[in-house]
């Protein structure tokens, strides 16, 4: 298998509303197939076209239409598996894929802030993926999990890096108004959100307090040193479908030279 | 009990959203006072306040606040319960209670249509409740249920009962625009009604066309003989918090006498 | 000009939100070339892209952006124009680029009654086409002027015309429900339409009553017999972005037929 | 007149959605009537209820229904006059009230920033009306004008008041959310608003990072020395009918006692 190059992917959690945008953003991608889609044990069994109600705008791709759905446990004829698991479920059966020698990436928060699995921008911190050494190293295994930020701090870390590298960031102030596809689906009931701002998101707060300072830090004896400012950031639901938008004010150390270079 | 002249009721299903309305709707009542809330295993035994998430503009009264939530089975210190259970386990619980001697007033869809169950609008058809004889005869108890129509049915038949002792309907055209609150909490997902009409609701067309033929129906030899015309019935969930809009077409069939008096 | 075989166009009323649609529809068009953008004095002279706030998802195409905006006047190099001028201003407007010669394409509601213009659904009535001759014969004029129907007549039109055609109708009932891209820009306040549905939409519902009979009628003795049958309307404004649904009864005259079929 | 102990009040700019609130605001008030409602000389004559298309969900009071509107001009069977007129109108207007003896409250912008015009929110700094007796002597009149602060300025500095007081502020760092009902009528487009969040609100900004500063002021030598710390401000308007959500961060002069007090 592979031998054109492709690599063979497997999407887990392939029927929610991540796993379906894994399944829609990997069709007709120049480097993934995928070759699994696995779920819970409610879906296994079915063809995906009946396991999964589709709700994105672009059509189910006809590739996994007739895919029988698997079960969430190693055996596919993959080497990468993205997951989309719930937090509970990720905990254990991404380990066990990493330990069965797969690439696990994950989108689930649950392995983000373990010492030894790299949290990833790849515009923003790839040599964080000198981790993945040491994670093989403590775990005995050939596979690994690769983890990704949370969604808002990506966007936030994006902006702050550039001011980090040049000035030192002394501290970050954020604000957010995040998009209701957010919270998946049902996600957000209409009689909460029409004519309404949800002034709290819970865990977002946390996550996009924590996150940025180790994806801003330094690797060195393998481990990461986490980026040393502080962070505040109120999340707030609004009612709008896609995207998020942040207000983001930031102190820095250096402020004489950012100041001449104005 | 009941020596101030006030009638004491429980309420079942009392923590969901139509449970609570009842609950809201009772507070301060010129004849009714609650002495028992019930609802599923799940809430029993707890204060009120914590077995229920108030959904409401109003406060939760404060009188029901310490309120223990009882089982959903006989044994209140009431003579009348309003029910706002779930289809499914109304059939029973509804039954026992009448069975047990109470009065059960039901906004459940469940028992509307039995032959000997009056289905309910007090401007309208106040008469049908002779059928409350027939329902305890053929059913060997004291107690009986009472049912009212579905939500956008009272509305329509309102407009129509005028129209229909006067003139006879013929033929009847709804199409509804309903609000998001007619489908419960946690009800309609924001993804699936932000930006959008959704033109089916399961159900409601099939209540709209035959609960009217019932409720402008005649009582005759023990039963309802009911109304002879047709009703065509759209329903479309809109965007909107609370409110049913519905556009009516009639065709009469004494049509002259209706062109001679407009 | 025009040596390729392409048609030059230009468009009346550029700048406001049907203008827009005009010009978007027109790019890259295998038949037609914008080369002329017409508005109001206040637009006059300047460049297509100050002129005009853009209000459409796709960008501005890169041949209008520097076009210098015109006087609605004839004078362009084109042999037709398409008019998505106000009401008020398209009566002397349009009938004057037709007496000069040119073909116009309104979208406009102000000349769709009129006995000699023909009122037009390509895929519907083609051969209403022949008014053009009766038109050009009472005016005297080399150019004409064709119109487009009402957008939620379109929709209503396309359905009833093979019913029509099978079994004639006798009775048509339409509710609809319309997006508020529907009025324009600034079009509908939000403060009007956030968690409403306005009920009633001036004009609209006249023209769903009227448009259709001339639409569906026959072409004899150099005029258009309207269809025989009566049509009741009721538009709604409801909270969506783009789309009109409709919701639509129909009786029809060979009612035995049409039974048979089913 | 105002024998009995009220006082006689007249609304400029009465027919408008702010000019409403006024007329809403002051039915049954314990102490002020409305003697006099005056607009623009479009509706000047009129009965107000035919001038004024009323916006509020509760009904127009009786008590203004049929008064005539007069042109915004002295002669005012009143004392004291709220100006709800827009900018540029109300420079000379306010003034020549004023001149001509009147109290004018205005909830304009316009003369919120000059020296001798207090700035008032009653519950933070009644001590600025001081500045009233230098405004009469500045310019040689007996009436005068005092203003309110932006509506988003006075939720903010009641939260920044005691902090100032028992810490000292030194920065101040804020996210609005802000409702479309503050933009007026017709205000925010549909269009613009839906599925949408607008990251800018022009004017607000600038005057949540100036207003708060006067109003934190001291009142000495005659005029308001400034409160003196730095304020940023971020307004974004949400899709919600009525109120602002404020999303705070302040950074206090005094940080080791309110490290101690927590």
């Amino acid at each position: 298998m592979e031998s054109t190059g492709r690599i063979n992917v497997g999407v887990l959690g392939a029927t929610g509303a991540v796993g379906q945008r894994f399944v829609q953003l990997l069709e007709n991608h120049p480097w993934f197939t995928i070759t699994a889609v696995a779920a819970s044990d409610r879906s296994m069994g079915k063809p995906y076209r009946e396991a999964c109600r589709w709700l994105l705008g672009t059509p189910m791709p006809a590739s996994v239409r007739d895919m029988i759905v698997q079960p969430c446990e190693p055996g596919f004829d993959a080497s990468l598996v993205f997951s989309a698991l719930p937090g509970d479920l990720a905990r254990s059966v991404e380990k066990a894929f990493a330990h069965a020698g797969y690439t696990v990436s994950s989108n689930t928060s649950t392995h983000r802030m373990e010492p030894d699995v790299p949290l990833l921008i790849p515009e923003v911190n790839p040599d964080h993926l000198r981790l993945l050494n040491v994670q093989r190293r403590n775990r005995g295994s050939t596979g690994f999990i690769v983890t990704n930020p949370n969604c808002s701090t990506i966007a936030l870390v994006l902006a702050l890096k550039p001011l980090h590298d040049a000035f030192g960031l002394e501290k970050v102030i954020v604000t957010t108004m995040q998009a209701i596809s957010g919270a998946g689906y049902p996600g957000v009931a209409s009689l909460d959100i029409l004519d309404n701002v949800i002034p709290f998101i819970g865990g977002e707060e946390r996550k996009m307090e924590t996150e940025p300072l180790k994806l801003l830090g330094t690797f060195q004896d393998d481990r990461i040193a986490e980026a040393d400012f502080a962070i505040s950031a109120q999340c707030n639901r609004v009612h709008v479908l896609d995207g998020h938008l942040e207000a983001v004010s930031v102190e820095l150390k250096d402020r004489a030279t950012a100041d001449d270079l104005i």
